[in-house]
């Protein structure tokens, strides 16, 4: 597929050389991290080392870092009723914003009644007036909203409604899988009281996620029991290899970040420009800040099932929503929660870049627009 | 490490080379397997290929191949309740043998007021008396027991207990991850409803596991929710590499058993041979099948967690009850399960092992042992 351009960066990235060379050193490693002899203490060490590059990387303190099998995972683990901060209450109900990933709307461990969802704007932005009255007077509510969304790449006012969530007593949960690697994120500057990351969304392997904690949060239930791992928050053997590559990742990605950051917004700008020309495409959430990778447009009659396929048959992979929800294309919950109707959030496309996109690649995305879009909407 | 001996295989073993090649090649997939376009569909492939692979291994169909993250997670997505067969009510209660791994004794989602324990003789087998009068009466029961223990290795009546468990009206789970690999395991010849696997016990990596269901189970509750993966039954993006791996460990460990098998008893029966004729050691479950690579043994006086640091100091990997329980050397519940006092339960070493012990292997171990005999049991 050497012909073939990669614009999904969102769903998945390639393994950075990094990553791959770790996992490679990894698999030479006999040993289970929870045996005391030689070979398991060596083990334990390659997870430690990676335990401690992406708390540095986040801000957190490398006990404070749970590893998990997936950003799922992650969030499934987030979402834990019972959770309390140094002096507050245990949260008792749960406010996640219209727009998040699917595993959060999903709600983790609390029961459906006691989930509330936020709204956006029109522009993809969560409603921080709708947070406030949706904590006003109720009881403690673990919030999560993520900190930029996987679809139109809309940054989130995470660190306003830390103030806000904190202010009433709450606790915040910042997703913030998309985030990494393509933006600045520390926990701290945004007071997230708990963070999800993915290893594949920045070049580490897929299978592999962390959640973490702020210093002092008490009462996260595990979700695998059994084994004492993770500090008894999550058991099972862990993933030696693909977390040793997750923490090489973390390295790579933040050290080229400013870097990369620039190249592609610089690339987009282009991409934007050339799809807006052509049958009257439309970019969303383009008047809010955004994640420098992505791109999400849609233009009048376009149906993004037709698309997609039609831009993989001229060798460009794009996506449309969240590739996570089954394989098929189906309606983009954000952007019907953003207020756009069934036509529109069926036919929204997206194009994601990564550290390795050329402008060659856009241009390829541009000639297949250019011959999508003036077959595909013919009226 | 090269003059380091390995007999820790229980724990976890090295990659096979089958596998090492699959996750190799499988990194150079970009896709995430959920989306549309071909770099997804080509992802997609590889872990439908490792699910084609299991299921033929186990005799079960492939769309009831679920992957996890671990063992760990395939015992406690198991555990669900909810369950049933074809015919039969949901599972209200849960009953597991004492000297299940510790995922299983958890208890997955099963409140800790509806799971009972089924005893096991002296000689660390179900007591199949036991589970009946246990089942006698009461609501529908979910029923877990392991195939193999992982620390004695004696082989468990699974298939005897799918009878008495299927004319109770309940449902057997059979965590099989110790037997995949070292004995024949079919889940019909079994009669198992469920059972559980895991790559890294059988040349695979860390971090990958499987639950088989038998066709027309329903009720099984996901853990993680979300995207639509594995069927809706387990959320989250696949470990594409640690899937392919697992398939191709296990194609390459089945080929492997019968070979493998025959030689492992028969270093086996020289290693514990010689450890007997050393300090008073005995074999635990010496007169039960057992696994063909699997001794756990003790004498008068011996202290694990000092054998198993001696041993270390020696060059010899080997364990104390199973690697899971969180780095500590701790009194093994499956031997206080078979009515041993703490000062045994405290004082078992297993050795386990593999495809690539070698009579040398069993020699050093001996030398230590014969070192460590002398001086760690003087009165």
């Amino acid at each position: 597929m050497s012909s073939r351009v990669y614009l999904d960066w969102n769903a998945t990235t390639p393994l950075r050389a990094e990553a791959r060379a770790a996992m490679l050193a990894a698999y030479e490693l006999i040993g289970n991290p929870s045996s005391v002899h030689a070979e398991g203490r060596e083990a334990r060490r390659w997870v430690e080392e990676a335990r401690a590059t992406l708390a540095a990387a986040v801000g957190a303190r490398p006990r404070n870092v749970v590893f998990t099998s997936s950003g799922t995972e992650a969030n499934a683990l987030a979402l834990s009723p019972g959770l309390r901060g140094r002096s507050g209450e245990p949260v008792q109900r749960l406010l996640v914003s219209a727009i998040e990933h699917a595993s959060v709307l999903a709600g983790g461990r609390f029961p459906a009644e006691s989930i509330n969802q936020i709204r956006v704007t029109r522009a993809g932005v969560v409603d921080l007036d709708h947070l406030r009255e949706l904590l006003a007077g109720g009881s403690p509510a673990l919030v999560s909203i993520m900190a930029a969304n996987n679809e139109t790449g809309a940054l989130q006012p995470v660190a306003d409604a830390a103030l806000v969530v904190h202010e009433a007593g709450g606790l915040l949960h910042v997703d913030s899988i998309q985030a990494l690697g393509k933006i600045a994120f520390n926990i701290n500057q945004v007071g997230a009281d708990l963070a999800s990351f993915s290893a594949h969304k920045i070049g580490g392997p897929k299978g592999v996620g962390a959640l973490v904690v702020s210093e002092g949060l008490a009462g996260l239930e595990p979700i695998l029991r059994g084994g004492g791992q993770e500090l008894n928050r999550r058991a099972g053997t862990e993933n030696v290899a693909g977390i040793a590559a997750f923490g090489a990742a973390v390295k790579a990605a933040l050290q080229a970040l400013p870097e990369d950051a620039k190249r592609m917004s610089s690339l987009r700008y282009d991409l934007e420009k050339g799809l807006c020309a052509i049958a009257g495409a439309t970019i969303l959430s383009k008047d809010v800040d955004r994640l420098p990778n992505s791109v999400l447009f849609t233009a009048p009659g376009l149906k993004a099932e037709t698309a997609v396929i039609g831009f993989d048959l001229e060798g460009v992979a794009v996506s449309s929503g969240s590739a996570c929800s089954s394989g098929k294309v189906q309606p983009s919950h954000v952007l019907s929660a953003m207020g756009f109707d069934p036509a529109v959030a069926q036919g929204a496309v997206r194009l994601s870049l990564g550290w390795s996109t050329e402008p060659e690649d856009i241009n390829r995305a541009l000639e297949a627009w250019r011959k999508l879009g003036n077959s595909l909407l013919k009226p």
